[in-house]
């Protein structure tokens, strides 16, 4: 599980680049510009996580491959605007994707620390939403977790339904999974839902 | 004095919790928005030190407390909105008791550290505001500390006050004592003498 | 060499503190809150850097001369405002002094640390730029770096030519010269051609 998880860290970091990489479009900053977005977006909620838990080293300034990934996915998606902004619709369904993953890694990453449940789901929703806080407040922007109640509550959710599997002793490896499934499908429910209602869009 | 200090820090941490949600339900953000705002507000400024100082672990993950507190403190002010609102100008006293507290927390902690006076001022300074000034950043608003004159500068006379005393000689924990009312009730004096000049209210 | 870096590194944090004084005075900020900007416009790459780095004591904490010489430079600019606003083109041509100066510092210091040379030119860069997308954040402006060209990415392409250098087994005090030179100088050409063009000033 460990391995599939560093792939699902991977397609949920090269998620947030793209979609980070396309709200910075629209933006209109420029093509460096857009890169850094992406990349304070992409890590910085697993940074805050990694300073506050001195889980030293950085997992990105141990690894290059994520800053790779990263810059990597934010030129294609520069480069590919016209085709990946007629996707935007996709681009939520990776968005949950990535708040799915970057949630329970943070608790997994969490649990070597003997923390308190609270505190474990605490670090998994800011692994998951931190970075995109960073990320309005770049923008001027008031936060989307401040006002858009179906997205860090979801992580948060997941949190509790992995604490609640784990006191019950699923195996570990299924917790992950079935945690990560709930955010997922949770958030792409509340975006279904709300499209509609054009108040839970990502991409504004 | 630790303990009694403990005490206070829970008293400081409960009413910068409940300003700070009052805060935030004036803006109109939900429920949980208004929470996140609490936590970072109240948790803000130790976690900064904390970091700085590599005083490890950080003082709200190693205690549940604080964030239970605060919970509380955010989700009681939420319910009980309409009674509170009322009583403002005491929130603005609690505030000024929660600086005071939080600045000579911030001293005591850095004088583990051997550290340059100046420091340690900056340090104690850093524990009172700094949640403050993320809350405003997150708000889109110019930081208070950066265009109130006698709100940061008052912590820092505090810890100005505390280290003449303790070349003095002055036991330390009647120092901590001195130096706490000193920042509380300057700040009450300038609460008092501003209000009517409509240019220090913390709650605008 | 690591002499005459610690010379150029105060030098690199006067010019910092005199540009972000300036900058705040301008903003009609008060007396305190001008130096609360100077401090973390000087101080905040370098404090980032040694965070993620774990490069710990934070070099402001430990040696108490960058605090006096910020607060010194800060109080000054303040009191002969009306010289130092006359030679505000010299500030530019001392900001890319500091940017240089602190780009090739950071880099120095993540030597230390064995990294990929990515993560060091991304270190050298936070140091030279972090600081400023604080203080425009305060602002509420969006950062600098991220809509003007011509400014970090000159702090990246003197990181480039300092890891060419070091490939071609230059000498490393040479070598730090070399890039510090490149990234003044690049940076001094940015803002000749561009004044004209009104599209790179720092102080707007």
């Amino acid at each position: 599980m460990t391995e599939s998880l560093f792939y699902l860290d991977i397609f949920g970091t090269v998620s947030f680049a793209v979609a980070a990489s396309l709200m910075a479009y629209k933006k209109n900053l420029d093509p460096f510009g857009i890169l850094v977005i992406s990349v304070i977006t992409s890590v910085g909620g697993g940074t805050l996580r990694d300073i506050l838990l001195r889980n030293y080293p950085i997992f990105w300034i141990d690894n290059i491959i994520y800053l790779v990934v990263i810059i990597i996915s934010s030129l294609l998606t520069q480069i590919f605007i016209k085709y990946i902004s007629r996707i935007s619709n996709i681009l939520l369904i990776f968005d949950a994707i990535g708040i799915g993953v970057f949630t329970v890694i943070g608790i997994k990453i969490s649990l070597n620390f003997d923390l308190h449940p609270l505190i474990s789901i605490t670090m998994g929703t800011m692994t998951a939403v931190f970075g995109g806080l960073i990320r309005d407040v770049l923008y001027n922007e008031i936060p989307v977790i401040l006002h858009k109640e179906l997205y860090a509550t979801l992580c948060i959710s997941g949190g509790v339904v992995f604490f609640i599997l784990k006191y019950m002793a699923i195996p570990v490896d299924i917790n992950y999974a079935v945690s990560m499934l709930f955010i997922i499908i949770t958030r792409i429910i509340a975006i279904k839902y709300n499209l509609s209602l054009k108040s839970l869009t990502l991409i504004k």
